[in-house]
C-alpha cells in the first residue's frame, strides 16, 4: 500500500464523521428553510455571523465561499489584472502560482526564511521600483515549507504595505492547527486596512465540505459578492449550514484538538525518523500545520529520488513544483494524511531510496 | 405578508427535509472517506456515475458542479470569447443574458413562440450570415415563459446546428417537472455531437444543495474540469454525497412526485384565477415547471403595475428583465413558491392593482 507524504489532507481517522452526521440532522432541523433555499452570494448568514464574531469584525466584512481556493480566485479576479506585479513567497503553494500566472500577473518570488518572507529582500525590490498590487503570504505553517512568519516580520510587512500601497493577502488555512509555541496575531487584526484575509474549514472540519471564507473591507466584500452571484448565485447552503452547526455545537473545538494532537505526534515521529534514517536531510521542526520542507545536499537529484521512492510505494511532492525556478534538491513532506506507523515505514523506505540514488550518483561520477 | 410570484424557487412544504437528513446520515455512513476528502474536479464519482446512467452516457461525459449556474459559467468560459455570436431565446433567463453580455458576447435574441424558439427566424439569421458559437436553449417549461420546444423544432434546431456548425446548449433544469402532456426526448440524446446539456437538482432536491451538472463530449468535459480545478479544486463532496444517496434510495422519485403534484395544482389555480380575475391577461397553460408568461394588452404600464402590486404586498418579475429590448407589457409569474391559498389571494390583489393602473392610464388620457 502506498505511503503518501504528498497528500496535504487529513487522514480519515481524524475527521469527526459522527459529528458531521449530528450536525447535518440538527442543522436541517433548526433551519430547514435557510439551508434548502438559494440563500445569498455572501454565504449562509448564521455561519457568516459566526466567522465575523470569531474575527471581531462586522458581518459585512465576511464572504463565505465554496472552499478557500474559490475565495482566492474571486479575490484575484477582483484585484489582479494582466501585468500586475504580485509578490509571492519562494517556495509557495503551487495552485496559487498557477492561478496568478494564468491571470497574466507578473509574479515576483521573494525568499521564504525560517521566520517567514525575507522582508529586507522585499524592501529592496520595492526600493528598486517594484509596485505590487498584492503580496500573497501564508503566515502560519506555510505550504509547502511549514515555516511561520514572526511577529516582527508581520509588523514590517504591514509597514511596507502602508508605505508602498499594496494589499497583503493573508492566506491562513492552517492557523488553528498550532501544536507548539505561542500563537501570533493575524495581520488582518493588526492592520485591517492593508489586509485581505482568507481561511477555510478544510483543515478543521474536512476538505470535502468545501467551505472557506474571505475577510476584508465591506467595499471589497461587496465587489467579490457580485463576482460570486455571477459565478454560482450562492455557495452551498447545506454544507455551510452543517459547518455552522458544527462550529456552534462545540464539535469544531473538539475536532481541532483531535487534529492538533495527531499532527503533533506525526510531526515528532517524522522529525525523529528523518534524523535517524536520513541524517543528510535539513529541516525545521514545525509548530503546526501539515507540512515540512526538507532540503537535501545540493546536487541531490530529487527527480531520481522521486522515482526511487515511487518504486517503493512512497510519494512526496518535489520542491520544484512550488517555485518559478530552483528547488531541485528539496521536497515537501506532508504528515497530515499518514499514521505514525506509516511515517516510520515511509521514512525508512525514503532513506533507502536516497541511498540508492546517491550511490548511483557517485557511481556515475566514478 | 408578501405574496411572491417573483421567486423561482420551491416553497418549503415541498422539500423533503426528513429525506435530506436521512440521506446525510446514510451517505456519511456508507462513504465517509469519499465525502470528506477533496475529491475530484469532475464531482463526487458515485453521483457522476448515477447521472451518466440516467442519461445513458459514459461517466467521462459528465461533470458535476456547485449548481448549474456554475456549469453555465464554466461552459461559457470554455466556449464563448469576446465578440462571439450567441443565440438566446427572447425572452430568456436574466442571469444567462447578464453572464453572456459580461463576457462580451454578441447576443442575438430570437423570438420564443409557444412551441419554442422561432426556427424560421433563426434560419433567416444564419442565412443572412450570422455564425453563432452557441445557441442557448431552455427546452422544457422555459424560464421565464413556461413554453416547451416541440419535437419538430428540436429536430430542426439540430439540423441547423449541424449545417452551420454551432453548439446547442440545452439548459434543462425543469425537465423532471412535467405534470401534463407527454415527455419529449432531450436534444443531447437525439444528436449528442451538437449538444452540451446542463441540468440541476435544485428543482428536485432543493436549491440550497447547489448541485448541477454538464453532459457533453469527453473532450469538452476534460477542458471544463481544468477550469473547475483552477476555480475550486473540487465541488462540494458532502452535498453531492447527500444528493447521490437521495437519488439512489428512491427519495428523489418521491420528491419529484410531491413537487409535480404541487406544481400541477398551483398552475391550475393560477390559470383559473387569472381567467376569472384578470380576463385581459393572455398566457399559455404550462405543462410543467415553475413559470408562466403573462401578456397584458399593449400599452399596459407594467412598471406602474409592479409598484401598485408591491403596494399590495404582491411581487412578480417584469418582462423587460428577460429581454435585451421589449417586454414592456409582460410579466413572469412563478407559482413554485406560493401555496394555492396565496395564489388565489395574490391574483385578486394583482387584478385590483391592474384596475387601478389602467383606470389611471385612462384618466391620464382623458
Amino acid at each position: 500500500m502506498t505511503i503518501s507524504f504528498a497528500r496535504g489532507a487529513p487522514s480519515l481517522d481524524i475527521i469527526d464523521i459522527a459529528g458531521l452526521q449530528d450536525a447535518a440532522v440538527a442543522a436541517l432541523q433548526a433551519d430547514p428553510g435557510g439551508m434548502t433555499a438559494y440563500g445569498t452570494a455572501v454565504g449562509y448568514l448564521p455561519l457568516r455571523a459566526w466567522i465575523a464574531e470569531h474575527h471581531g469584525v462586522a458581518p459585512e466584512q465576511v464572504l463565505v465561499t465554496n472552499g478557500s481556493m474559490q475565495a482566492d480566485a474571486f479575490l484575484f479576479d477582483a484585484l489582479v489584472s494582466t501585468g500586475d506585479t504580485v509578490i509571492v513567497e519562494r517556495p509557495t503553494y503551487d495552485r496559487t502560482l498557477k492561478s496568478l500566472r494564468g491571470r497574466g500577473a507578473d509574479v515576483q518570488a521573494v525568499e521564504l526564511e525560517h521566520d517567514g518572507i525575507d522582508v529586507v529582500a522585499l524592501e529592496r525590490l520595492l526600493v528598486a521600483g517594484a509596485r505590487p498590487t498584492l503580496a500573497h503570504i501564508i503566515p502560519n505553517f506555510q505550504n509547502p515549507a511549514g515555516y511561520t512568519l514572526s511577529l516582527a516580520k508581520r509588523e514590517r510587512l504591514l509597514e511596507l504595505a502602508a508605505d508602498y500601497g499594496f494589499v497583503v493577502f493573508e492566506d491562513d488555512p492552517y492557523v488553528a492547527l498550532r501544536f507548539a509555541g505561542a500563537a501570533l496575531p493575524t495581520m488582518v487584526s493588526m492592520h485591517p486596512e492593508h489586509v485581505v484575509y482568507a481561511s477555510s474549514f478544510s483543515k478543521t472540519v474536512c476538505p470535502g465540505v468545501r467551505v472557506g471564507y474571505l475577510v476584508g473591507s465591506a467595499a471589497l466584500i461587496e465587489r467579490v459578492a457580485e463576482l460570486a452571484v455571477g459565478a454560482y448565485i450562492s455557495p452551498n447552503m447545506v454544507a455551510q449550514g452543517i459547518v455552522n452547526q458544527f462550529c456552534r455545537s462545540g464539535a469544531l473545538d473538539r475536532s481541532i484538538e483531535t487534529v492538533k494532537e495527531a499532527l503533533r505526534d506525526r510531526a515528532a515521529v517524522l522529525c525523529a525518523a528523518l534524523e535517524r534514517e536520513l541524517p543528510d536531510a535539513r529541516f525545521v521542526e514545525p509548530e503546526g500545520g501539515y507540512f515540512m520542507w526538507v532540503e537535501l545536499p545540493p546536487g541531490t537529484d530529487v527527480n531520481a529520488l522521486f522515482a526511487a521512492a515511487a518504486a517503493r510505494d512512497v510519494q512526496f511532492v518535489k520542491g520544484v513544483d512550488f517555485m518559478l525556478e530552483g528547488g531541485e534538491s528539496s521536497l515537501r513532506l506532508a504528515y497530515s494524511g499518514v499514521t505514525v506507523t506509516q511515517i516510520e515505514a515511509g521514512v525508512a523506505l525514503l532513506a533507502d531510496a536516497y541511498r540508492e540514488v546517491t550511490a548511483g550518483a557517485h557511481a556515475d561520477v566514478a
